[in-house]
């Protein structure tokens, strides 16, 4: 299983992935809006972000949920709990009570309903691995490091009337709730220090269940009566800001806009933006056009500004090679999946040397260099294409023929080579080296 | 005068920033759609950039013509010649024809209509401070180091029949013309070594006209056939993209989208992102709210969804700023000015001893802190009003009465100073350090 | 208190840092050498790494130990365990057994002997606030999620004999030993998941010793015979470096050397980066010379080459200035403070205006701009020196004469202050705006 | 040609290099002591910095031509004139005069004595690819735009009685001499806006001859006291470490230390960097061990802490080598090369198909795995020898004898490969995908 937190400093505000190695299953919980920071976490890992799900409906910060299922085609599952006004709109979710299942690979994470900070709000029992212990416990603004969730924020922010004393009560019964739930389980909060979510955060990023017992004073109070009034004074005024918050969050809001391109299988013409040679030993359903000096010059050759485009790189290749694309008017970079994911064979080559050692009268020789080139000096029994418009001119040799692909040096060959492969050429070779090598 | 070459290593393409430091004034020239570099330059040397313009419709990059006038609000100026085919459209700008003048502060740029690698093809050449003697010449794809534009695109890449011999006669020409302008002129180009707008160029940056006349190859062949025929020979292949270009230059497309904040007066509600001393020292129409960790707790009491933003702060930290807004599902940030720009004055303090000197029964004190700070003490002379709540509830004074502000120790007074004084308060005092440092 | 994790991927190391808000101090566990990292935690949340200590003499990694004893002056804790070929050399530290106590402000580190992975392994539980729970353990190399530390690396790496043997009973009773301690604990462990020095090691950052007890194969084993062979059986061969880590760990090497300048109280001339707003308001023992573009033209008339030289500033702004320093040859910055720690007062000032309705012949004035600005024009009352040279140049004043100050537009004036403070002038006013405000 | 200008703003200071892209030669000129800037541009265009020099002994920055010399490995040339009082100590150097040229590739530099601002101020002219037209002229501090070199920087900073008059009177002749030179020659000064080494230089970065001519006042004077009364007005005082800066750049000084690797050729043991795909097209003479996550486990096998060590890879991904093994307490990485410069031949590579179809007792098989990967399943047919012991262990097969090479996945087997080669085995072949594709 993998972990890990994030922690947000402007607004004190904590977010997980888990993820499971073996199937490459990861989910994101309470996330912001920014999946920068996840989509790298997950690609460094090898996992695929495929559920995102949050504690409730926050007041604090505009949920990332949305933007999950949008721009990761995430699955979704929100809270079913809280009634018609705690009710997620506009969203494709599922929605799930206390004891439903949410499975990623070999992980298990349990719906609790722990209502009090809001009616609707969930927390998640963690089991990894098929094991019967549970290993900790997303909560939300359920229970924090040294405090629990305040529950004044409806009234005071949103000004839903009595909704103070409704949400204390609940919180005392939802921590009465946790009574069977073992010590060991860690407890990993939705804010830490500075947030106004709770009025007594500590800042340490995660605790225990036991511990908490032992030291947070929302577990010392045996009595109901005395637990609210503790819990109702003297909490901080929330922000104004809060009650828009909620309504976003509820009712859905434009989508966060940014420049990224997100790792999802989205757009019409694939480019693998991979080294030439890592190219050659793992093919894709791309056309291989590196992301060097050149890339514009040679991918300008074969971008479709009708189509959306899928690129094939590591976040940062991706997201450069979006950039550069701009700078020629293309706009339209749809997704992007990460090289971990392609799994290709190797095409075939030949050195230079075993080439000269053929009968060049007896193989199919395609020559892809510049009209230039070509008209200073080439072999007699070759062909030529440029190697640029191998998609707009015919190619002068059948598609089930051995071809032996070659340009001056080797950089336009291995274009070539997936030029021809995506249009069905089955037996391409490619000359290693080009004509500088390979000419008496 | 200030000049900058900028150099985009993907097209081998130059674009250039003048300005003029006495009037602040700045134009660009044949930029890029991703505006950042020249915001950055003209920041550094408190520069606007209020002008812009482009030797011709380009073939080989998405001009930021009309992100400029967009984005920045810059007026823009084009060529005039060309006739209809090469008449820019959907774009509010100036068309300049040979001779005319663009003003940049003290700086002029004279039109040249130097035709060749298109019919519009113009070049400025700068004159600086009022000089009669021409420092240089933006020549664009006319003159490039060592080599000039290529006349055959427009056959080659968007199959306008016969250009390219019409273009080689009009370039051969257009040399000609430069033949009254002095040696010692500098030649800054469009182009430099590894674009596919010309066929040898040079990898200098710069170069003069004397230099050319004596090295470059096309100043070197007098007889207007052999030039033509030297220049139309042996061209590469222009890559497929160009034809594409042409259409979006000359007839708009969508506009370059990513996520800047541009410098534009844009947006109704102004938060002055400054330290607190700085804003005390030089206020402006801002709310001042300074970027840092607790910006989104303070700024969350005086956001207004309903409302454009405009920021005040440099570069960065708007950028910042803006992303930190987001997080609470704020995404109207419109523009933002430079502290550089703002020339207010400093707002009254009080130290904390000459304040305790005071007779507190005498004067008007305003606690600005929170409801549970006040209910812990303060002083009885005072009244309350939360800091955040200073635009929502009755300010308990007159506007043109003396009120001395305090919150607990100097920061969030701060900011009920600059909402006190949009509200049209005439006479209040910070006193510096807060409740704090005056209680007895 | 303040507990980070930081997890280096090359090592798949975990070190901490841990501290108590209220005395800003701070302890680091298990540093890297490069202690950069931890700096900046500490900075952002206002601490001070004071404090530093190391669970075990570690064989993968070099230990950062000396050099938070020698670049940030920290006082080192060391386990005493495990005999004279445990013993660490060439380092002032205390060594620490079992039941010794750590004290880092209200937070306590309680020293367990815990050998096994290596005779002097220790860990620290932690008691937070004067509390009795503990709230967790750092167990470096003894207990990890889902594993323990390998007995083997001695006899593998350092040719130990019998070593492993002996370290996998005394690992049998560190963990037997641990069962007195409550299941609610916190298990921070030395490394995670791709580490060579576990043979199971998850990738989940922390967890308790409940969750452990239940899952990790290590405590389910009650057999001693049983359980030493299960840990010594197919361990990965440890890398040769390990050997040699050993050696450097124990014996001390040369020191990390970068170009980090570090947080310590070191420097005789001393220099004051913020800008001169925010020193008017908060008084330093330095100079004044804020880090922008005129940075060195000004700090070059105060630098002593012959000093270490303090500087005052954030981080990231200390570092830059050492590097343009060095353009100058100046290569001794020593140390520096954050603004944070910074408390002193305002100096004084008086606006233009104010200024402007005094008599001028009743008061001293000095003028510390430039020869050319002097004699471009003056007030016949004041007395002029250089701001370069108010330390080499008589002041034409007494040390307790009030004294107004002016330049030509601020800059320069705000400088003197600091220098002329220095010097025990005792009461000197800033003309805010200078001469250009002042002058009729 | 190849030329680039760096502008450092807190020295309003320009440094230049240009190079030869035939030869792959490069030289800097003027350079400050941090040579990051001039190795990256160097290494983006493929060139070598081999040669450096300086126009004078810089009174304004810490020259750095003898980093250049001792981290470079450069070829220094300095100006011979002006007398013992101006002569280079402690550096190794060739002395230029009048008229001597430095070689760069096909690129000309021709000294010119221009005294004024200092006595030995020398000038470059460059000739670009044998023409006799000279391109440009770095100046130093002689001519800047719009301005000269200020002679009383020696007088006023460092003592030198009279020597203002003197070098008035030498800059008046070094301005004369220029007269033979074409008005079209660019300008290449040392010095922008800003910068305290002239007074009225402007914010053009560079200029020409002939527009100086026109515009620059020192060229309008043609008497000679007239022009000595004005270049000695009203020049403004120089800062005071200007004095100290004349013997750190005269006489040598503690080199400037950073904590970069230079592409320098030095130490013994040599590992590439490159991934595995890249290597097996070009090898090196280095170990094959790419960085990434497993970088410091597999390096730790092969790490010798008694040898210098060096990279093969591209500048930043070196720098972060560097910085993985100073975690393991290696600080001795002495020089890199960039991939650029590598020229080696591809190894024989056999895919699992090819493989299995060879009789597996006629071939020799060296099985690179762990020992536990080896227990649980091999050929028989194999030997066995852990990837990380080949240079410890005895390789069970003749050098000249043909091997086949496969670890699990195909990574470690790479690192094999070199290995063995520098071993000097000749004949050794890399299983494709290694165990998990062949056996059956």
């Amino acid at each position: 299983m993998y972990f890990k937190q994030f922690f947000n400093e402007q607004l004190a505000q904590m977010s997980y992935i888990i993820g499971c190695q073996k199937t490459g299953e990861a989910i994101i919980i309470d996330p912001l809006r920014d999946l920068t920071p996840y989509i790298e976490a997950a690609e460094k890992e090898g996992l695929s972000i495929q559920y995102v799900t949050e504690t409730h409906i926050h007041a604090d910060f505009a949920s990332g949920i949305r933007e999950a299922v949008d721009y990761l085609g995430a699955k979704a599952y929100v809270s079913g709990h809280g009634g018609a006004d705690w009710s997620y709109q506009a969203i494709e979710a599922i929605r799930v009570t206390e004891g439903d299942v949410i499975q990623i690979g070999n992980i298990k994470l349990q719906v609790v309903h722990t209502p009090g900070h809001t009616p609707e709000s969930i927390s998640f029992i963690l089991y990894d691995n098929g094991m019967t212990e549970p290993m900790g416990m997303f909560t939300g603004d359920f229970i924090f490091v040294g405090d629990v969730g305040r529950p004044d924020l409806l009234e005071e922010a949103a000004g839903v009337k009595d909704s103070t004393q409704i949400g204390a009560k609940q919180m005392f019964e939802s921590i009465q709730n946790t009574s069977e739930l073992p010590d060991h389980m860690q407890i990993w909060p939705g804010h830490g220090a500075g947030s106004a979510c709770g009025k007594a955060l500590g800042a340490v990023p995660m605790t225990t269940l036991g511990y908490e017992r032992k030291t947070n004073w929302a577990f010392q109070i045996s009595d109901e009566n005395s637990f609210i009034k503790a819990l109702t004074s003297e909490q901080p005024e929330p922000p104004l800001y809060f009650a828009q918050m909620k309504v976003i969050n509820r009712d859905g809001d434009v989508l966060y806009k940014d420049d990224t391109v997100y790792p999802l299988l989205k757009g019409k013409q694939v480019i693998d933006l991979r080294p030439k040679e890592i190219f050659a030993e793992q093919q894709s359903e791309g056309i291989n056009i590196p992301f060097n000096k050149q890339f514009l010059s040679f991918i300008g050759w074969y971008v479709d500004y009708e189509k959306d485009m899928h690129l094939i790189g590591d976040y940062q290749t991706v997201q450069n090679a979006k950039e550069a694309l701009k700078l020629i008017g293309f706009n339209n970079v749809a997704g992007y999946t990460t090289p971990r994911k392609i799994k290709g064979n190797a095409y075939e080559q030949i050195s230079p040397r075993a080439f000269k050692s053929m009968k060049r009268s007896e193989i199919n020789i395609l020559d892809v260099r510049t009209n230039k080139e070509w008209e200073e000096g080439h072999f007699e029994e070759a062909k030529h294409v440029h190697f640029g418009k191998l998609n707009i001119e015919k190619i002068p040799f059948e598609k089930d023929k051995t071809i032996y692909v070659h340009c001056q040096s080797g950089v336009r060959s291995a274009i070539a080579m997936s030029v021809l492969k995506l249009q069905g050429f089955k037996k391409i070779i490619n000359i290693k080296g080009g004509y500088s090598q390979i000419k008496e």
